[in-house]
């Protein structure tokens, strides 16, 4: 028997145990158990001229099988390979167009399992969702798929599915960055966004402007270039693109540690000094360093940080430094500006800066709030308050990311009384007409790092995250968190499995730790 | 300059910033920063016939340069290399008797660093040692020692330094317990006392008896045999011993679920049935899969558990339900037992069966408060409450380990409120003459599971564990937490460089997160 799906017309229909997570935006299953001969199954990538994705495969062929030394059971019918095939084999990295979609088919006939996609990433997410349906079964001591046979026909319905990582507020280690990585694809999740600097500490090494990572924490706790060149690179290999931000004008006060010039006076740091042209020139050489000032002869974007976007912050300004510092308010006089459009010509210069690299500039509700549609057409708007009228901002035409509930914050990470099933419930187009969903590219958990460092990075992202990741991911129907709610503690267990610190699902507080002894799979 | 550090006269006196934790027993240090050719640097390990040693001086390589891609830095003077001997490369599993001395040499005129050891497991301290010596210039953009010349003459006070792993009341994943195998090594900790079962769940396989692991939390909560040869040949290669405890009779009401007939009823489940036979059967069955049944042709323990202790609880029995239970009643009387006599008979049966099995059986303090002088001299008391009398067991000629603090139970890495100072002030050999200390064979930092699963494992044990370590590595002498308190922030700092989630150090509730922005090595 094949049963279709898609759609639960029911939220108490139980999906099967060993759906991946988030679920697929259409499938089928059915009802027998397939043994899998995991001593010879062959993952069949002959056809993928990739080096990268031989790799991907490697890895996720340890993921699938984690038990070292099982033998392979007798079972008249068995699965023994799974065929990859990819129209395009580009190893370039991952980009917003990218096509991540994926077909998997797995029969219950004893044939190979199929898996085809248009690119290295969407086969990617095909490997994962295959290592999902796989499990252990320690009775026969051999592994199985049940529900089988599958077929997958799966795409994210939001093409931008991020979470945002603060490495200001607290330094977090490269080790602890690269687990992130690996973590977030495990859910689908595609972009890290790099929240790089803020007031409270700059790590990030700058050959141009050497001093600015004078204001890391201490000496140690600082991004090499070739630190995060790696870090980059690893998330390529994984199909995550990496958006780094630099949060000006405000938020930018550890910037002057190293050059005061920048700022209106060493009592008053920010906003950045608008009238002085050396602001424009070190954030003009920090971008010229991120970028390598230019697209590849391809077309696409090169250097530090090859992600065609590139944020820029601008949220929570307050002019009132310019006003107070003597120098400043006269250049505003002088160019015939309110401190207000100095701002507006802030955003828009810095905003410039980074087209002219060849990036598209994100920046903050606030940017947008204030001039509306004098901002270029490129810019996307990331919007995370509720006074930001999402339907104004498409309707003009702007491409949007968000982290929605807006004032109650639900995606942000860091607001640790905001369950699990408050972050499910949040719809990315609720109040937005159909015709400009379209325009909403997607969104992030956004984990703030006051109180987050290495030690509870894991926790306080996990498993939330992974209700974020559904929501971007399945189509918008699959919303329920009643539904949802065996589905997600199966996967958060899955990330221990894995070695990723996911907190316990139906804490009260986010983070914290199981209430008292049992089963990793119903800790309520 | 060379200055003689070994043993602080003065608490005040600062420790060089790259001192390795734990202290190293004796050590001088200079005046010197000798620059490291990283690119070109040579671990010459060519006089060390052992694959095993030369894997772990790769792991070590990575963990000293951690950088990719960093340019060697022209310096006229450079170290190049580390000249590595052993006197015995034995790959055997490590023991208590295992020499774990070495002694490193960095001098600061170029001339190669300098590691020997009796055997591979000291190498491995000393590699460990050496990469904590090594820190990298974020301004010159090159790794280098500072405090040159350096020579360490390095040895454990304590050969059994331990921490405990609770897999019964939550199940911790095996990756969980790899990475906190790697974690040991960092602080030189050297055996995981895996506390593998208990009343709340049985997740290890059994072959001779299948249904014990019938009473794990569900069925993917379990440790087949081969995960846990994976899990201590890992420890092996890192030289960590693995020390397994069933503990029995008590604390063992799980078992009741797969063979009922081995519990007095089943409304009152344990202590185990003493008038069965069949109870010690199954332990006899157990404990042979767990051993290999003798030890191999070179005197070395052998099997699934190669370490020569074998512990077998003890702790908090109970023996209510054997009076309230008429066939278990019935038995005593006809043996002429009280009830007492019954846990003193059960007690020495198990330890006789771990005797005969080639292992030293451990068992809790109450094992030896009831039954003092009678249990077999190769008995192993475990002490953690304070009615044991330290003394009078060591007097007795028994081996000793605690954890330390007793009731207030500071080395419970379990007890939240304890802070890492009142874990570092207490002192193994406190009120126990001098000339009986080295009967006590060292201790564990104890961590018990019913708040900590997969999500908060590491940030539970780190970085009081730490603290643990140290005062078992070091000297007596090495004891005052306001000295330590910048090395050990320090030492926290680089377990978060390695991926490790270890909490601040300073934190009121040991696993909290950091209470707002700031740098690791300042969470005060």
């Amino acid at each position: 028997m094949i049963t279709k799906m898609f759609l639960f017309a029911n939220a108490a229909a139980a999906a099967p145990a060993n759906l991946p997570w988030p679920m697929p935006s259409d499938f089928t299953s059915g009802t027998n158990t397939v043994t899998v001969d995991s001593g010879n199954f062959m993952f069949d990538y002959s056809s993928v001229p990739s080096d990268m994705f031989a790799d991907a495969v490697s890895r996720h062929a340890k993921r699938t099988f984690t038990h070292i030394g099982v033998d392979t059971l007798p079972a008249s019918i068995q699965l023994t390979g799974l065929d990859i095939s990819v129209v395009d084999a580009d190893e370039s990295h991952p980009q917003l167009e990218t096509d991540e979609s994926y077909t998997l088919t797995v029969p219950a006939d004893g044939t190979n399992a199929k898996l085809h996609a248009q690119t290295i990433y969407g086969a990617m997410h095909g490997l994962e969702s295959f290592s999902q349906l796989v499990m252990f079964n320690y009775t026969s001591e051999g592994y199985e798929v049940a529900n089988a046979p599958w077929t997958l026909t799966d795409s994210p319905r939001f093409q931008h599915r991020g979470l945002m990582v603060d490495t200001a507020r607290h330094y977090e280690t490269i080790p602890a960055l690269l687990e992130i990585i690996d973590s977030l694809t495990y859910a689908k999740v595609n972009v890290l966004h790099w929240h790089m600097v803020d007031g409270s500490s700059f790590p990030m090494q700058f050959k141009t402007y050497p001093k600015l990572w004078d204001a890391a924490y201490s000496s140690q706790e600082r991004y090499l270039q070739s630190d995060i060149a790696q870090v980059v690179d690893y998330a390529h290999k994984r199909g995550v693109r990496v958006m780094v931000e630099f949060d000006v004008p405000g938020h930018a006060s550890s910037w002057c540690k190293g050059y005061p010039e920048i700022c209106p006076s060493p009592t008053c740091q920010t906003p950045l000094n608008v009238a002085n042209n050396k602001t424009f020139e070190v954030i003009g050489a920090m971008l010229k360093e991120c970028t390598g000032g230019k697209t590849s002869q391809k077309g696409q974007p090169s250097g530090l940080f090859p992600d065609n976007f590139l944020h820029l912050g601008g949220d929570e300004v307050n002019t009132g430094c310019w006003s107070q510092t003597e120098a400043v308010a006269d250049w505003l006089k002088d160019q015939n500006m309110t401190a207000d459009q100095g701002y507006a010509y802030f955003a828009k210069r810095a905003s410039q800066i980074a087209i002219s690299n060849g990036r598209r500039p994100v920046q903050w509700s606030e940017v947008f709030d204030h001039f509306k549609d004098q901002l270029d057409k490129r810019t996307i708007v990331h919007i995370w308050k509720s006074v930001t009228n999402v339907t104004e901002v498409v309707a003009l035409g702007y491409n949007v990311l968000l982290n929605v509930g807006y004032d109650a914050q639900s995606w942000y990470l860091d607001n640790l009384n905001v369950k699990w099933d408050a972050v499910y419930s949040q719809e990315p187009c609720a109040g937005v007409p159909d015709s400009l969903c379209d325009k909403i590219l997607g969104g992030h958990g956004e984990m703030w790092g006051e109180t987050v460092d290495a030690s509870d990075l894991e926790q306080t992202v996990w498993p939330r995250q992974a209700a974020i990741a559904e929501r971007l991911w399945s189509p918008r129907e699959v919303n329920d968190p009643a539904e949802a709610l065996q589905r997600i503690e199966n996967f958060r267990c899955l990330l221990n499995e894995r070695g990723i610190r996911a907190a316990p699902v139906n804490n009260a507080n986010a983070r914290s730790s199981p209430p008292g002894p049992g089963s990793c799979y119903n800790q309520r």
